[in-house]
């Protein structure tokens, strides 16, 4: 029951993430039942089937009546040649829809349920809408905690799970995440090299920002390769014990990959839903240990201690059914690590403090070797207490160094690391006092603003930091660009706020 | 702070409801901070401005780098002709975003909030992920019945109010309506004839279906036009105190028609959304008083009585609050009401029962005339209890008939009113018995297949209903359709599951 007999027609939009399906009005499916625009359809060609939401266009030379038009997404996920025929009919509705809707009603789910839904999602069977509505409907503390557990069982079995035994041989595979929302706080880029060359596994695969300035994907690509086929992959964890690899290729949860390109948009982090989205990824990457970064302040993502533990219960809850050990670590949130935000930036801030040189920040430096040393506890033959010490010693001697070259080396290193924005513009303190606080959430906007992750040379480098005293006039930080249009963006919304507090009682008052 | 001097393109896509931008990669805002595929952006022209979705094209045949491509539904909404000058920058988010997240979070909103949350709504400055948002958060009972109010409230402010007091001088302006889910459930057009017979004023606008087989004004426009600017509206209700017009070109609530593009393709129908909804258009539409039919049963909106009881006392707190006289009637939804489900099977009927054909469906006859009669009983001077026998002495008389005749040609007759589906497929009951349920969902699954309501003339015809006797082979429904494909479609969904019961137990032991 279905109009066959279309042609593919690659049409070059760009809808992330969402399948479209343009028919010309003229098709005669277009007239069909359910065929009117935004409805669902399920593409079929070759065996193979996708879910893509339908527009109706006008224009032939966008899709003639006999063509069936994909977007870049719907086309890529099809994986035909252009002119393949294929056939189109109304959507089935998912099966876990009503799953979905007793979700929305208030229910709670049981394990089946998240099952379906999930892999409903992984294959892209669910629209925008209704992955909104999923989102919302899971969203705060909506969801019990067996129910976080169930999301994050049914996430790590729609996709790819990786295997390390072989090479640990019943040892620990060891991993460091935070729950982001900090700018500029790359540790990961320095506990790597520290716990690898204490001779532990640390196969990182990181993300690409999303709404954020720079992921560790970002800003370790500025130094070397990151896109790699996961049988590359394994070779250079298997000669340098580690690897700070983009982890987008892996598939190891499709589904959570789908789930963000809509909670992104809605600003919506939900607890269920991150313990899901962190704990999946981590499992299905291998992971038996993991260290886990939750910084509190009034503009990071969790803003009060009371929340940070709560927090900490549910993922330590879910993390033990899933036999993961977890070590949690509530840190100060309450400014941008570092000095650098933006991919060129933070590379610089990792390469100073790997180079034990004094312009490195030394918050960044601080905070990475107690999370390097909390992961290096978790080897056996180490004593409680003693991380920290043998995290400190192996970047002093250099060695946390020659390990990051090596890694760079396997990776591929990057000939011609892209420059620092030439376009600059500073900005400076209206009065005299100190910075009394740095807001996370208009930092991280203006070094968007400025072009960063994308144009990795953009991006905002912090002159001053909470407590500094400043007088009128001293700059408190600077904007890189690379591009006109935008470097009148950021600097526009840094004059419409600096995103700076500087008040009047000294930083010992306080 | 916008990327200026871009020349507008129609683009000639249909997006329903929701506005895209199309910009070339290679433009230069594109790269711009927030300017990634499905970014909000603000477009600019002319001193108007309107929200939109970007979608990134890689084809210089649908847009150019120094072109702004518009989606139907953008390039309309913004009204300029193409070639116009326009900017671009990144949406700044909604003002309202924060008392959305609030609601998000399960907390109760005051009056403002709503007000907030619903003008930028109507402005069109949400996207489709956040009314899914709004839609899912305010689902269910979540919203207690003064949070209702204010969303009602509300939403009348957010768009056009007709006043029709000069034309009835104190007197009422009445209305019926039905809260929808019955296919075949036209009583609309019986009502209008015989109320405004009886010398009351009912304007009635009535919407297209969206989901459903057929609404009040795809069957009227099988007899009249229905669609004309609201000055030849007044004319029309002066020179015959009524009409039954198409209300979507009056504006009068904007923000309901943006939400309900994503509370249909959700299959949500919350009590809270439904009564803003239905309550908001009335008043906005000037009407005093209303007759409201809310249909139960087990494949009604309304499964049960208890149900039905509080849908009711949610709808008269609302209604009392805004100063709308409203007598609400739980009537039986258990299956279809007449016998054609499609425009012109169901214009068919109506004309039947205003003609008193004995081939008229009677429980379409009837349930009119209770309506008519409790809109009649709005009439001070009518005794309570009187209405059901003046309805029926207006209809028996004639005289509905030829007031619907001259509502006919005030609106615009058709010259040639479109033909039933010539294509038809019989579905035969498999067994002897009798008819024990008729699943309204699937009939109208069966019916909108097969093309109703775009394509007039298709439909289904119930040649049995509940309670009546068949033997094996014994026709149950006649589908009708005008186009192979179409017909294909409804055959194989009825021969899925034909939507009937068909029982042992003959109907008098029921």
């Amino acid at each position: 029951m279905a109009a066959r007999d279309l042609r593919i027609r690659r049409v070059a939009i760009d809808t992330w993430r969402e399948s479209v399906a343009y028919l010309h009005r003229d098709c005669e499916s277009v007239r069909a039942a359910g065929f009117q625009a935004l409805s669902k359809v399920t593409v079929r060609a070759n065996g193979l089937s996708i879910a893509a939401v339908l527009n109706v266009v006008d224009d032939a030379g966008i899709v003639q009546p006999g063509e069936l038009g994909l977007s870049e997404d719907a086309f890529v996920r099809l994986g035909l040649a252009a002119g393949s025929a294929a056939s189109v009919a109304p959507a089935e509705p998912p099966d876990s829809l009503p799953a979905l809707h007793r979700k929305i009603a208030g229910e709670r789910l049981g394990r089946e349920d998240f099952h379906a839904i999930v892999a409903d999602i992984a294959a892209a069977r669910y629209t925008k809408i209704e992955l909104a509505a999923f989102v919302v409907a899971t969203n705060g503390y909506d969801l019990e905690r067996e129910e976080v557990l169930f999301l994050t069982e049914a996430m790590i079995d729609a996709g790819r799970r990786l295997d390390w035994q072989q090479a640990v041989r019943g040892g620990p595979v060891v991993d460091k995440h935070c729950i982001g929302g900090i700018p500029g706080n790359r540790t990961s880029m320095l506990v790597v090299p520290i716990v690898t060359a204490h001779g532990m596994l640390c196969p990182k695969t990181s993300s690409r920002a999303i709404t954020s300035p720079a992921g560790t994907a970002d800003t370790m690509e500025v130094l070397a390769e990151v896109e790699m086929p996961f049988e590359r992959l394994q070779q250079i964890v298997r000669a340098t014990n580690g690897c700070l690899a983009w982890g987008g290729t892996a598939g190891l949860s499709p589904a959570d990959d789908i789930l963000i390109s809509v909670e992104r948009p809605l600003g919506i982090d939900s607890p269920g839903q991150m313990v899901a989205s962190i704990l999946s990824k981590k499992i299905a990457a291998g992971s038996t240990h993991l260290v886990l970064d939750i910084p509190v302040g009034p503009s990071a993502k969790v803003r009060s201690m009371p929340a940070a533990q709560r927090l900490r219960k549910l993922f330590e809850y879910v993390a033990t059914h899933l036999n993961l050990q977890l070590d949690v670590m509530i840190t100060d949130g309450s400014q941008p690590i570092g000095h650098g935000i933006g991919p060129v930036l933070e590379a610089r801030d990792v390469m100073r403090v790997l180079r034990n040189d004094p312009a490195g920040p030394a918050d960044l430096r601080e905070k990475a070797l107690r999370l390097a040393g909390r992961v290096i506890e978790f080897d056996p033959d180490v004593r409680g207490g003693d991380g920290w010490r043998i995290a400190r010693d192996i970047l002093e001697s250099g060695r946390a160094l020659a390990q990051m070259e090596a890694i760079i080396d396997a990776q591929g290193r990057r000939a011609a690391p892209p420059p620092l924005g030439a376009l600059t513009h500073e900005v400076a303190a209206a009065r005299d006092g100190h910075v009394a606080a740095i807001d996370n959430l208009q930092l991280a906007r203006i070094a968007r603003l400025a072009g960063a992750p994308q144009v990795p040379g953009a991006g905002v480098d912090l002159l001053r930091k909470v407590g500094d005293r400043v007088q009128a006039g001293d700059t408190l930080y600077r904007i890189h660009a690379c591009y006109p249009a935008d470097a009148g963006f950021a600097r526009d919304l840094a004059g419409h706020d600096s995103g700076y507090r500087v008040a009047d009682a000294t930083p010992e008052s306080r």
